[in-house]
């Protein structure tokens, strides 16, 4: 950020008085401008025991594997978001079972949010942002092309999840370890339900 | 917002090529500027059978009693920002237990999350956002001067699972109906747990 949304004049980072974190504040009309996390939000899928995944037809990560997921916009439930977004990039209506998995990804100023769901109806297709949407089998998830590691983690406690009988939501953080290439050391808030 | 933090030319609205929604877009460097959802995050922290309420030193709600809670910022986690915020607000240090309540508030554009917790430290006290601290039985809650509904709602939800001697993870949306004065719908997924 260089200018001023609000004046069009010049920001510079600087403390505002009873704060105490860097923030771009206008030199001219004197407006603080916050940035904060945003939420990525979507659907962990299972139809006839099989798990929805899309091909990425976008950057980051073109053609690698991922649930549908995106940005949450204002005006929306995270409810609505994740079935918005699965609707975006797999043309499916889905039903939300519950809250799955919320991570924090504090590298990339994310908080992700994952739904449990089942399709609506039977359709799905890629949408614009996906090159495939397939239906997978526990053994066949192409676990070296999945596009996220977030991805890959939610997964993996679906799966743990559906083999001990019973679905928990599981809350906690993705931090990234100062590796190559990136390792990420997985912090969960106390096991539930 | 108008004009462009990245160049500082006007900013027109518009809906971008590939896209549905109207953003902030600029005429010039052609940036498009996002707006999301902001995440509130905070402590519902229960200590000798009470609950812990801040008193508003700030507006808005001037003088009336919430729990501790406030912006997440970028670099953190939900768990990091619900911690600091209750260092800020109530100069406590806590144990954070799970999570409670996940409530969308669509009409404000935030995603407020509070974590059960527990004082780590027998201290606290005011922050420079609030007037007072203190703990109160559930009696004694001054249900008619609670800053905001979805920490009533998250109060009583609260005092609920208690009685019943289990809780759960409350994950849901707050809909603020056309009426005056604002009556809001509390959407809840499926109970769990």
């Amino acid at each position: 950020m260089k200018f001023c949304s609000d004046c069009g004049d010049k920001v510079s980072l600087e403390v505002p008085q009873g704060d105490n974190v860097l923030r771009h504040v206008c030199s001219t009309c004197g407006m603080i401008h916050y940035q904060n996390p945003n939420m990525v939000v979507g659907c962990l899928i299972e139809h006839d025991n099989k798990i929805l995944l899309c091909r990425r037809a976008i950057e980051p990560r073109y053609g690698l594997w991922t649930l549908p997921a995106g940005f949450m916009e204002n005006g929306e439930t995270t409810m609505e978001a994740a079935q918005r977004e699965t609707h975006e990039e797999a043309c499916a209506e889905v039903d939300l079972v519950q809250l799955f998995t919320m991570f924090s990804l504090p590298h990339i100023n994310q908080v992700y949010l994952l739904y449990r769901a089942t399709l609506a109806g039977a359709g799905f297709a890629p949408g614009q942002e996906s090159l495939e949407v397939e239906l997978f089998d526990e053994a066949d998830i192409p676990w070296d092309q999945i596009a996220f590691p977030v991805i890959a983690e939610s997964l993996k406690l679906y799966f743990r999840d559906r083999q001990a009988g019973h679905f928990s939501i599981h809350t906690g953080a993705m931090i990234k370890q100062d590796e190559a290439p990136p390792v990420f050391s997985v912090e969960l808030l106390g096991e539930h339900g």
